[in-house]
């Protein structure tokens, strides 16, 4: 066992990036393990959650929630396992937008007594990162081994290494991109929209009142198609109908009735009840908006030229199967590494999980993820796509699936 | 000039598939050109329209519409065009379910004088097919030289097929499957859902009142997302905020402001609001689960099996930057085709326009159906994957985009 310590900082006043501010940013966070500030660094380990996630890494958070409320990345870190909590001290913070404990739409506006709704200030990235370091100085963390996360964490990482480029030593960007593309611009602006537009959303005034699960669950749904590949929705479901006992939650009219309830229906519907009872409607809107927002070369001539400042290595990890944060958009930041002389690997993970694989596929995520925490690039579990180039195995990832939506 | 004619018949007593039966089946329908029974068939194409179009395959329709209500094929279908309306008797006719003139939810309902809503009987292709049988018997139209269609269309033209092998000479399914994968099926499910969870559907009672438009809206873009390549979108859309004058047309709240409304939103409210103009909620609930429930190979041992009767000629059209009606699922077909002995090919036409392909592209579409029409399956712009695998130029599109989504 390592000690784990759950808390809630108070941070005093905070002035987000569209410059408004807010008197004292709370931050509920955890660490795992021991902190041990020596040698060229420290032993601190940054973890960025993804956009629903929470600072419940590896342990149960509070009770009765579930999905990326609670113990979300339990394969991955932990005593012994890839991010050793016996090695290494880690911390993950809710980021400020959210809903786990952070300052965000659902928390109490101490000015009012009521939730900020969306009063609260536009949330950006950058916000999570600056966040995050006045969080790691209240901690008397300095210098990061490392800052990992997957998603829309991964963009958190990234920006890590253009705000605070000297502290860090290592970073491991997992499943994400510079930039997100039109085609998820566009579902998320539809996920929004459907929170939107239902009617117990209230122009954002929902507290004490009836959330809007009916757009959040819309919202999720779409978000979860996003999260699963063609290949392992269709083998996992395909067109089989649900079990007798399965009930639709949704409503529908009797000529509905004549058709199948699919198992693939069922199973968004089940993890869209579960969504709502975790998160917050606002929330959802102010997370996807700073994720959609985000570019890593903003304020700069190009991605290289964002990341030039970074001494550290990179370890890019991506999935075949992944379509909402492709191959390609992790090799174009690769690409941008080398291009600013950041050392760097790309190791493409074959998966038909499609995003959620940096979730679910621990057993490939886990060794070059240990390695590099480790041994930095020359870890033997780590492959490169320029390497792998050469005629190795992997050589076939990259041409295959870099070709899969072009551009 | 060729005559067009527009007309709507009573088809009589009409049983559905699902054993409702309704006392008179009206059909809304144009023709192009003059029938000539002549030679082996005659010269009659009739043409499927997709899942939202309408009978005014090229012509302008009801005044006001837009989108697939009117003249939505205008470019492949007239004088001197690839379905030569000098040459070819083409007929088109509103679907049952649908909204253009043919009995669906917003028709009335002779025995109350009211809309059906959700009182008229579901509807399946099946039923498509057996009421276009049944208005071609009445325009006096035996044995059909071709039917041809895309996307839930094309299922409507495999259909043909297997409800009445002997009546048609060739088929042309175009940008279809023989049945949906589960991500279509989701996706699709998520729009009825936006649909019914919208307080002003009324469980589909909303006739007289306010039509559900923000839950159609919502609904539509899922599905033009669909219909759009991801390549397509980011070479169109990119991430780039939209002119001043655009207003958002969805709620927000005060903190959206501080973001981008970007283009690819711009657009996709543009179109939803075009849309929920001229489709009925109800209609897209009935039509889309028709198309969720097609399989080919219903009733039988296999799609091949399904086939098997089928004696005429079949052209396979598909398109590489189709992830709604994928390459694979094309050639899937066209192997049922080749196991059944049915003469086919599968022309794979090379495109970054996503399912919508099939309908911005006619200069594309255009020879290979004009020469098919004409000389069948030796028609010379007609490609089709089994030869071209000998060393052609288009040998790479089956190994490459096949393995798009993989399975």
């Amino acid at each position: 066992m390592t000690s784990v310590e759950s808390g809630t900082r108070h941070l005093g006043e905070f002035t987000f990036e569209c410059g408004e501010s807010i008197d004292d940013l709370q931050v509920a966070y955890e660490t795992y393990g021991d902190f041990e500030p020596e040698g060229e660094g420290s032993n601190a380990v940054l973890i960025c959650h993804a956009l629903t996630g929470s600072q419940n890494v590896a342990s149960e958070g509070v009770a009765g929630t579930s999905g990326q409320a609670r113990a979300w990345w339990n394969d991955i870190v932990g005593p012994g396992k890839a991010i050793d909590t016996t090695k290494y001290y880690v911390v993950c913070a809710n980021v400020p937008g959210s809903c786990y404990g952070t300052s965000g739409p659902p928390a109490e506006n101490p000015e009012t007594g009521e939730p900020w709704g969306t009063d609260f200030p536009p949330v950006t990235i950058g916000d999570w990162t600056r966040c995050q370091r006045r969080l790691l100085d209240e901690l008397g963390v300095g210098r990061l081994h490392a800052v990992v996360g997957g998603s829309a964490g991964g963009m958190n990482v990234l920006d890590w290494a253009v705000q605070y480029p000297d502290d860090v030593a290592r970073i491991v960007p997992v499943a994400a991109a510079a930039r997100l593309d039109a085609q998820c611009l566009a579902l998320d602006a539809v996920a929004r929209r459907a929170i939107t537009s239902d009617d117990d959303w209230q122009g954002g005034d929902y507290y004490g009142g009836t959330n809007p699960t009916d757009g959040l669950a819309l919202a999720r749904q779409i978000g979860h198609v996003m999260y699963l590949s063609k290949t392992s929705m269709e083998e996992r479901f395909g067109r089989r109908a649900a079990g007798r006992d399965a009930v639709r939650s949704f409503p529908a009219d009797r000529a509905a009735g004549y058709f199948p309830y699919r198992e693939v229906e069922s199973y968004l519907d089940y993890q869209a009840e579960k969504f709502v009872d975790r998160f917050d409607p606002n929330s959802y809107l102010y997370l996807t908006r700073a994720m959609d927002d985000y570019d890593l070369s903003e304020g700069y001539e190009s991605d290289a030229d964002a990341l030039a400042a970074f001494e550290g290595e990179t370890l890019v990890m991506s999935f075949t199967g992944d379509w909402h944060f492709t191959v390609a958009q992790s090799e174009s930041l690769a690409e941008a590494c080398r291009a600013s002389d950041v050392p760097v690997a790309h190791h493409v993970v074959e998966s038909d999980h499609g995003h959620d694989a940096f979730l679910v596929e621990p057993e490939k995520v886990g060794p070059p993820l240990r390695d590099f925490l480790a041994d930095g690039l020359a870890g033997r579990a780590i492959h490169d796509t320029v390497e792998d180039d050469d005629g190795t195995e992997e050589a076939d990832f990259a041409p295959v699936h870099n070709s899969l939506f072009g551009g």
